[in-house]
């Protein structure tokens, strides 16, 4: 499992969130992160998530820090537990850095009622895919969020990276953790 | 998934971490989790971590706060991926309760270098299982380690309840959002 | 595992049979399953069933009882053989109400050498799915069939609510049997 | 799939519900169906279903129709719906002899409230296995039964390789059923 | 599993490796291979291999032997070993010809530095599916390449179907050599 | 993936294949290839080959190299089929080394009729394990042999790390090939 920091721009507009993309891209084979910044605007027809869809909900962000996650295998329940240990290890980078007022539920990460993240995960057809974008700036959102800034994480390339090292790490050691017991009756 | 809180003390020594202890002793059927209290000793036959055998490590700690976890299905590396989503609730639930120093490393917890937490995950025949243990009182043992009551964390079954409780609303959530959005090219 | 019965009258022409259409027209959330009433007329570029397609076969019937399953997991043949069980059900709910002639084959229900049903089962990109349709009429239909009114059935949802209700409790029970044995060697 | 109708007595002891039994002693090779007659009588040690355990049932009949059934893969839930549709199956090879009071309620049959079955699956290191037995005489159960006798049914080796017949035929047609159809969206 | 010999001509543009392909037009159900010869010609658009994509690699062959082989589940590195398993077996079946230069070096096969073969595996969205061309003439391909004919293979039908059938019996003979061993501690 | 050559001498009794063995006497953590020389000797009760239990078969060799294989995954076909690429892979190592006589029947190689290698895959509770042993002597076998030493393979520890070096290779490039292709309709 590998990660790459792409740090030119780039927008997020629901059409990243597709097989294979970091790798046609920026040439990772096989499990990866890519993390990038740009604004987030999913229009209706681009949106995964039928609820937000049936809820005609839409999501725009002016500015934030994305991660895309591609797992090589099928189990989207498996990769969606995956995203929310993903989220759980954002907050965790966050305390590192100081900030220790967020709140997980699911996988969105809130302080007090304002919400920091979206997220989704979905299947391609050859593997299962996660987006997570983290507000960078606050200003004209839908509804009420907070960003990284007023976090005072001011590098966001290198938090970024922090999440997406921390991240690769705990699934190479999860992978291990399988291989070193017995089973029990 | 449905939890039990067991008040009546109970000693863990290895023997619990066995297929259908749940359903056969308090009746649950299907995914579940066991809250209970006990001195935790496992001796190297009964060790599951194979990693510990042959570092000839051993467990042993007074009083703890146990979790059992059963999940009938055969991933076991999907397993460990919700056990360290476990942990992280774990240390969800205590920030909620005002502690705000721990940090999570894997399926571990600490505060500084003391160990609060022991877990393992392993396969049975027919599914896969989690234990993880809390240190209440931190006298007596191996390694360095900080407890429950340490943290100021009195009424345990209280918090386990809490935990258990966020632990299984998780793994409903997450098996209905793999039901909610249509897949990706 | 939830059933919605949908009592305005809706045709079925093939594009029923896919992902979420029970929830986002109907909001179940989860392994579902749809009844309604209507003509079905599928075209040769909807068919599912590339047996159909070669042997240019076509369905029609003017008023049927329409059953859409959608299970979210991925294991197609699984899911042909919890239909083989629908169509057992479909059948069983009908001796209930004293019809004691039928008989199946495979996935289809005979009365003689008259047809009452068509059924498929198929994969989405994120579930597995199955359509079954009972004829109501038997008029007009391409090949010799039997109706749910030559049987006497003459109240067609409560019918359909019958075997969706036990078709649930099935899948429920299935799913609760699994978790209740141990191993043999 | 394939089966063998082992016309020697041989009596069911739970021992017989392990991995390999059809190929070890009668030579099948891959998923296969064994008919035997005997009588059943199965110890709490020996007993697989952890809920008669656990209510101290236990399982009695002087002389039954047994089939064993073994499917080489490791999905308990997808075996114990094709255990529902051998139940289905011995139903409708009932009927075609004339026996049209039963009921099915998931794995047992009845007629009326007498019992005509037992049955259980469950998972060996390398399969899955289905036990059905099937009452010939009802003397001597511990509850109230009928047997195939009171149905009029003589010929029960006959009666046992139509079931086994028409299952084996039936799990071949549905893993063809499989593959003839196109995926939908 | 069962293979097909189409002996009129067909191109091979890339359009052939979808699902069904072979049930549609030669009638084969379930897990089979395909043999035919013609041409091979795949623009960008139609490549499944997006490292030749990224590479702008093409693909030319005036005259192959071509293989399409069907496996109907979706564990897509399952059917890569397969396929890296039918490359050997077309070597060994070279070899059984007098034929003992060649080398394989995963899914290609080299007599020295010219290449014999062109392979690709991918999932469909009800099958995985292996393509493997074999140059008949070494003519005008974009690479330094060897055919049959410069190995003096004349009856280009005739071998592909003894590699044809010995997959075949292969891929029966691995499903049978998993049900015959019990398991180990 | 990973392997280790053991290069003081260890006989082979069979309780070598056995879940974990290589973590815990040589400690590599994850998939696995040990290469090992020693003589063969298996009891009856220590086959793990049914059809050989069967036939009373016994296994008896001098001297032999020896490959034990773990994968951590749970399906046994699959490890069966790597079986056969490690059988084809070991052949390809000795055309290397200039043996071109040899024959690969399944997971067997001959030259002529004379017998160069015992095999068997089987599951353990948490991986699928493959045990190969070469002769290196064949002297004294039960059935024709030949053996390495024949074959003019002095350094057979070299010779063994060819082929796990070249296995490992191939299962990860394996993995790769999965995480480079889009789906096809």
């Amino acid at each position: 499992m590998q990660y790459f920091i792409q740090r030119h721009p780039l927008n997020y507009d629901g059409s990243q969130l597709q097989s294979l993309f970091t790798y046609k891209n920026f040439g990772l084979m096989g499990d990866s992160v890519l993390v990038f910044r740009g604004s987030c605007t999913v229009e209706q027809n681009e949106m995964v998530d039928m609820e937000d869809v049936v809820a005609q909900d839409w999501i725009h962000s002016e500015d934030m820090l994305h991660f895309i996650v591609e797992h090589f295998d099928m189990d989207l329940e498996k990769t969606i537990v995956r995203q929310r240990l993903l989220i759980a290890t954002i907050k965790e980078e966050l305390e590192v850095r100081g900030v220790t007022t967020l709140r997980r539920s699911g996988d969105d990460l809130y302080a007090g009622d304002k919400k920091l993240s979206v997220s989704i995960a979905t299947l391609s057809p050859v593997s299962t895919l996660v987006h997570c974008g983290l507000n960078i700036s606050n200003h004209n959102t839908p509804i009420p969020t907070i960003g990284l800034t007023n976090l005072n994480i001011d590098d966001v390339f290198q938090f970024g990276e922090s999440v997406a090292e921390h991240y690769c790490a705990e699934v190479l050691s999860m992978r291990l953790a399988r291989c070193k017991v017995r089973g029990v009756s």
